[in-house]
């Protein structure tokens, strides 16, 4: 007698396979239109397997699943620290935009809250990837332990990246993500530059990344683009 | 026999008493703890009376109450056409930060969305207000139908004023409103100035309201604070 493929898998290797299929299945449609039945058909597995995994039924799938993207929303950030910072950001950016191009709306939905299996335990983790990227992104900034507005900075542009992220995939995904990336990264040059104008932090800040950009690079390019259009409002300087 | 005091209201005001009542339950505590008991309590009149306003219970009082707050916020951006846009975008945000002020963290909690009571038609009131508002920018900037890239651009911007009024309200409004408010101006001229730097309409946006701003004004007084953080930055240009 052969056993059946699937019990070739690891406890692990089977576990990653059921959150893939909840994963996709979350993905494109909404949380309450998605069944331990669905996920079972999706992953090519009986429903009583489904259920030795996750016996806790669907919130606790959803609640797995929600890590597993947490996971991997985590390491967007983790790139090298060293180089410019706007080259980190692109990177970053990419592999943020790239998990949103493949997860849709139905993730970014997910992301979003506002399901009916939500619940404090996934607001907690939907606001732990948050809090871990401003993390990412102050240690970039060489400012592991900011003053309130350059914290405060650091979080606004985060919600700005999920709002047009959001945006963007709402609207067929126009303009490309390499267009969208480099205007999310000049408009946290922007955003810091305007932040250092009144906090110290943050203008001290904002002299060492520049320090590190290259003048073919976003800040600069941004720079002499924004240029021309302020050098007409000779009456504010 | 003397009529009891309520008796005097007319059928507005009374709607609007019962209102205001919820309104400011549903702000000090989380809308799942909000009872028509509670409500009638406040208002002191009786739970029939509650009932008779709205018969359709806590639901209807709920959706009542956030169309009224919506209203309210949709008042926040009727400000007069004319004059530099900084000084347009400060009064609306004074009366934003007010309205924030006063609702503090459990509206603020209800405005997210994210609550027990929370509908379809509750998150597409949310979107209302936020859409309206990006309208109301949008003709202050007298850009009334926009390409992508400047109602993307907006439609960040009060994504971001939001999340910073909800973390100020969160670290016990700090710094105070005056400042968050001329901090969010010097985002939008920031972000108006990076989003010109790559589309055409928006820099043509940016040159109209520049040319209304004033040397002593917000505009003006960035641009010297910022002048001497990137002129080190000679590199870039």
């Amino acid at each position: 007698m052969t056993a059946p493929a699937y019990r070739r898998l690891s406890v692990e290797e089977r576990r990653a396979q059921l959150l893939d299929a909840a994963l996709s299945l979350f993905a494109h449609r909404a949380p309450e239109d998605v069944s331990l039945d669905g996920v079972a058909e999706a992953a090519g597995v009986s429903r009583p397997l489904v259920y030795r995994y996750f016996p806790g039924g669907k919130q606790q799938l959803y609640e797995a699943a929600l890590r597993s993207a947490a996971d991997r929303l985590d390491q967007c950030f983790a790139v090298p620290q060293t180089g410019p910072l706007t080259r980190r950001l692109s990177l970053a950016l990419d592999h943020y935009l790239a998990f949103v191009d493949e997860h849709d709306t139905g993730f970014a939905a997910l992301l979003q809250g506002g399901s009916v299996v939500e619940t404090s335990r996934t607001t907690a983790t939907v606001d732990g990837i948050r809090r871990s990227a401003a993390q990412q992104i102050l240690l970039h900034l060489a400012v592991p332990t900011p003053g309130p507005r350059l914290r405060m900075m650091v979080r606004t542009w985060i919600t700005a990246v999920e709002a047009a992220s959001l945006i963007w995939v709402d609207e067929g995904k126009h303009p490309d993500a390499a267009t969208l990336r480099d205007w999310l990264v000049d408009q946290f040059i922007a955003l810091l530059a305007a932040t250092a104008a009144t906090d110290p932090e943050t203008a001290a800040a904002a002299r060492a990344a520049l320090a590190l950009e290259e003048a073919d690079g976003p800040a600069g390019l941004l720079a002499r683009r924004v240029i021309p259009v302020v050098s007409e409002a000779a009456h504010l300087l």
